[in-house]
């Protein structure tokens, strides 16, 4: 451990000796629950951290949590904030790249309206900071140092509170002119299916994100089956969670596999609908709902092949997210990387 | 009419003038009912017309067919081929542009695994033949000739026997590796819904193509309602096409309105489900189902309307093909524009 460290070290000191100062980017990757960020050298990863975002409080106390997270991530890689060239921040939701501007992030309403990049600007100094969609940063974190290292062309999920997505084609992340192109979160799935965040109803966040995969667990359990669920949370419904139903599912659990799979159909038939409208060599599925693994994948796989057969989709290109929960954080370090250049 | 002609006639031959010989492009947009091709001077159609598909025979039938409607054009156009630079045969379905070879053409398979750049070469000389799927033509005709002429990013949509899709972002049509890109089609709008031709059940052109049209007609009728329907067919359930349809519901009828609301709904669906995935700033509807007009496009738009506010979509930006049918012809005379390049 102390040698990766030492490790790292080495790369960050040989990049500043050989560039000049100013050579770390920061990465954060902002979701309705908790965020993460990153410092990074030249794509390397030398700290990174996760917090609670505080979704319940106002914009001030979202900066606050953000600017804090930066000084700790320094703090961690044992660097001081005038190394650092840029930091980008992906958000859950539609942004003006533009101006910083947050537009609408349905999961983290409290900062709508907000200038992001002016209000870390005030409360960091001087830096650079880049305002992206955090399915963008995802995608391009994937595409550049994850699972789509070898390819041109992807669909990257984010499964989590919310559901994103993002589209690489040619070696580009397309976001379309308003910066809603792969908000596959908000394709209708099943037309008269639960209300969604959104205002619409049936749509894929709505019976495939986080709330939908422990509503339908409780739902399950309401009726008295044994699983091990219960042994998981001690009996308590308000302690599911899409981990806890993955890790039941692991051991065998039935009425966890159930919901995996019925959750699996639904990501299945989006992934369907998805491969017609951007023809990826590969699809990629990150965020928490993605951690569970095969007991989630394996229904994925199996729903693409019977009902793509005009694609004729290879399942095996369903891929994880090689970078795991930190996509968004390399991404966003690549938004900065892409933004100075 | 003769000075409508006169005018083409003089605007091909001052052309010719300026620029030497083989200056015609030929384009043709073949569907699995009838196919239709355009002589054009500089994107000026000079004639055009339509025909049967001999979709029951074989592959030499449908290329003789193609053939021989070159030559019925350019008689039309009172053109010898010796002024033609380039020919190019939209197809319904995915072929490799690069080498002409059809792929995969659910609703004309006589012809898959046909080189049609190679066989029509061999019947009409050294002409260079592009060959390209339709969607593609349809979506470049719009773009560049069309409703889409002011603006850079679009999706059209074919709805015919086939529905087909094309995305247009950034002044470009974008196809994917696979030149499965927009293949609107063969999304899944129903997911237990009735099957599709291509081994899928419920996709969008399954509940609102063509024969999804008469067979809702037919259902409607079968329990003896009173309907202009009858009238317009003499009472023949077989007479049913969705041109006669659309006219009921245009006179008011309420079993035609009834079957258009209903495929309305299903297209406003799959436009929610593509405005997300591909953020354009116009839709654009052609094809014959698309000619209905009002009594398609008003519970489109009511659709799109209230399923689509996460985007906040502009219903007013759903538009009729500005080509009309003729949006393929134009994309074909387009490809062999920018192919010769």
């Amino acid at each position: 451990m102390a040698r990766h460290l030492y490790g790292r070290r080495w790369i960050k000191t040989t990049l500043m000796a050989q560039e000049g100062a100013c050579q770390l980017s920061i990465g954060l990757d902002v979701g309705g629950t908790t965020f993460a960020g990153g410092v990074f050298a030249a794509g390397e990863l030398l700290a990174d951290g996760s917090w609670s975002t505080p979704a319940d409080k106002n914009a001030p106390a979202v900066v606050k949590a953000l600017a804090d997270s930066v000084h700790q991530l320094l703090t961690r890689a044992n660097a001081d904030i005038s190394e650092v060239r840029g930091l980008a921040v992906g958000m859950p939701g539609n942004v003006d790249r533009a101006t910083g501007l947050v537009k609408d992030c349905p999961n983290l309403p409290v900062v709508n309206g907000l200038n992001m990049a002016e209000a870390l600007q005030n409360r960091l100094g001087q830096l650079s900071v880049f305002v992206a969609n955090d399915a963008y940063c995802a995608t391009l974190g994937e595409l550049r140092y994850g699972a789509g290292r070898e390819v041109e062309n992807l669909l990257m999920l984010t499964l989590g509170t919310g559901i994103g997505g993002g589209i690489a084609l040619n070696d580009q992340v397309l976001r379309g002119p308003r910066q809603m192109m792969g908000e596959i979160g908000h394709m209708i799935i099943v037309p008269d299916g639960p209300k969604c965040g959104c205002g619409n109803i049936g749509c894929f966040e709505a019976v495939a994100g986080k709330q939908a995969v422990v509503d339908l667990a409780r739902r399950y359990l309401q009726y008295g089956r044994e699983s091990r669920i219960d042994d998981l949370t001690g009996g308590d419904p308000a302690e599911i969670t899409p981990q806890v139903v993955a890790q039941a599912a692991r051991q065998g659990d039935e009425v966890a596999s159930a919901v995996m799979n019925q959750v699996g159909y639904y990501i299945g038939l989006a992934l369907c609908n998805a491969i017609v409208m951007c023809d990826p060599d590969i699809i990629v599925l990150g965020g928490g709902i993605a951690a569970a693994g095969e007991v989630l994948f394996a229904p994925v796989r199996q729903t693409v092949k019977y009902r793509s057969p005009y694609t004729g989709f290879d399942v095996n290109n369903i891929v994880p997210a090689a970078l795991g929960n930190k996509a968004g954080i390399y991404g966003a370090a690549a938004v900065v990387e892409e933004g100075l250049a």
